[in-house]
């Protein structure tokens, strides 16, 4: 293996390094990674059938074979596709003929069941597991190309939070709100928006509330949680509001959670789990009577992916190495009061982590 | 069962019927139909779990607790929480207690596979199914509520299209033009956007091309086919349109598949097959010798996904029954030269088929 080694290459070795017979991927960021195809998420079955020994097929519906090879694909694999009434499953066992089952075959983790199910009824001998076995921990260690186009879209949403003072007025519902931010993403470049929170007063303690028709009060706390793509790669970031004056109790939570966030920050760097990371946030709140409150995982691995490995979550001994790359997120929600959020995305480097969002951590007062 | 019973009795009668013993439902429509729940489609494993005998568990996890009461599901479903740490799969099994092993279980047919992998290793003696085959035949039957709601998408995406030949120009790419539709379809009052694809000569011969750089020129055909979602039911419409003169052989082309387009209308009506369908449209692209040309189905069902049950293709003996809508959408594609469809929606009703997109079929010159 040499660096210059192709994500498909990778793979392979990969999967011999592990002892899996092959790779079946469907549409989404695994299949981009390694075909550069960006493939329509439909009804039809697209399916790469990479092999450990280096052999590679895609199979796509007839009608999307010029897509397809457009992607420049076909200089990677064999396409091969697939006509309206005809069963693919057939082709699926060709591309996997003489790979045998004494080795499992490794599933697109978000490939759609009923899919699985015609792979296990075709393959009846074959053991599944998941594909991100295999490749997750290539994935996860970023190259420098990506951590830039990283880098281009945690400005980029660093841009439209810079808005969001201009958008918080009494009387102004989130859903106005949230429609505002959506354009304003799009606007600083992302090609699509994934991610648009708007948790004002105590929609703000639903950590994954959206938004709604609730009217903009003097005295809310606001989350606002916003993120998009930007040229194959997610921006993911966070930020606090307060309209006229905080709630009572928000100052002295805030305070905690900032310092919570400032120390996951601190804690991240090579060699450290991403456990101790979440340990790091965590004691912090726990230490200030917030342990209850922190209802969530510190952070999630993100790239081609909003969500991807590593999770920065208790349990998750993995040592972390230069080029991952991850929110750190730590919250604290009061049902029924308000809630609050921090959000940078972090790059781990050689001595610690750069974080790509360099927004100022205090809540804004509009 | 009365004509008021809910989806979830619906759905727990017709697993009765067909012997299965609990269908397991992640994020998405059949979710979304069953107990009115929204769910996050992410990494944390939401899971409806609906049984024959009525009782139904939905699991989330805790900062989703917030999102699901929200929803009102709770006063369907006995909703259960599972906080970041903990492994879900004993909650399944618990909310599948004394289902036995006998009957099979239906999983949503686009739950990722590596929530079936666990579920599989987690109930070994379990025997798989896609949940579609109960749910599928009663979602696919609409209501009068859910017909008015294609409608005002149906006409939504019409407004659009009569604002396309403003936006096509000599000299604009067909980015430009998609960023355009993108705005337009957000404009006329859909919250999501689900599909722009622009495709302009020879773009438009590959179906499901989306959109390029391709800069339009005088004489271009382009295909534009564009939809979204309006209060959680879709649009989806495709209209043809030429710059200038159209190229050799477009006009031929594109009367006889108007011809198509109007015989499968035309043939839509209860108790005739998806198949025929299908083939009223084929048989008159094939007499006018383009039988190779039409790469594709006729048309796909459409309600709260843009593709769903029935798919009007070759071999589907579904017989039409009056609430199915569906799309019409023949289409001619010449590799290398351009490409053309014409897509309605369209819902049976007791005499034949009404179109929910009523613009004129003919090519708009531009």
């Amino acid at each position: 293996m040499t660096v210059t080694a192709s994500p498909l290459e990778r793979a392979a070795q990969a999967c011999r390094d592990q002892g899996v017979g092959a790779l079946l991927i469907g549409p989404g960021a695994d299949l981009f990674w390694l075909t550069g195809y960006s493939a329509p998420l439909l009804e039809r079955l697209t399916l790469l059938v990479a092999r450990a020994d280096g052999r590679a097929t895609l199979i796509v519906p007839t009608l999307e074979q010029l897509l397809a090879e457009a992607s420049g694909a076909g200089d990677l694999v064999d396409i091969v596709h697939v006509g309206e009434t005809t069963d693919p499953m057939p082709l699926v066992a060709r591309a996997l003929a003489d790979v045998g089952t004494e080795q499992p075959l490794g599933i697109g983790d978000r490939l759609w069941s009923t899919f699985l199910l015609r792979l296990q009824r075709t393959l009846p001998e074959a053991s599944w597991m998941t594909a991100s076995t295999v490749l997750a921990p290539l994935r996860m260690r970023k190259s420098p190309d990506e951590i830039d186009a990283l880098r281009r879209a945690g400005q980029a949403i660093d841009r439209v939070h810079a808005q969001v003072p201009g958008m918080l007025a009494p009387g102004r519902t989130e859903a106005e709100v949230g429609h505002d931010i959506f354009e304003a993403i799009l606007a600083q470049g992302h090609q699509t928006v994934n991610c648009v929170i708007v948790g004002s007063g105590p929609n703000g303690a639903s950590p994954h509330h959206h938004t709604s028709s609730r009217v903009l009060q003097r005295g809310d706390a606001v989350v606002i949680d916003i993120g998009g793509t930007l040229d194959g790669y997610c921006s993911d970031c966070t930020r606090d509001y307060v309209v006229g004056s905080p709630p009572t109790g928000y100052a002295d939570a805030h305070a905690a959670l900032e310092a919570a966030h400032a120390a996951a920050c601190a804690a991240a760097r090579p060699g450290v789990t991403a456990a101790a990371v979440d340990a790091a946030a965590r004691d912090v709140l726990a230490q200030a009577g917030y342990a209850d409150r922190f209802v969530h995982r510190t952070g999630h691995g993100i790239g081609l992916e909003e969500h991807e490995e590593p999770y920065i979550v208790a349990g998750n001994q993995l040592a972390l190495e230069p080029g991952m790359t991850f929110s750190i997120e730590p919250g604290v929600y009061l049902p029924g009061q308000f809630g609050m959020r921090i959000e940078d995305i972090v790059v781990v480097n050689t001595e610690g982590a750069e974080r790509l969002n360099t927004l100022d951590r205090a809540a804004v007062t509009v």
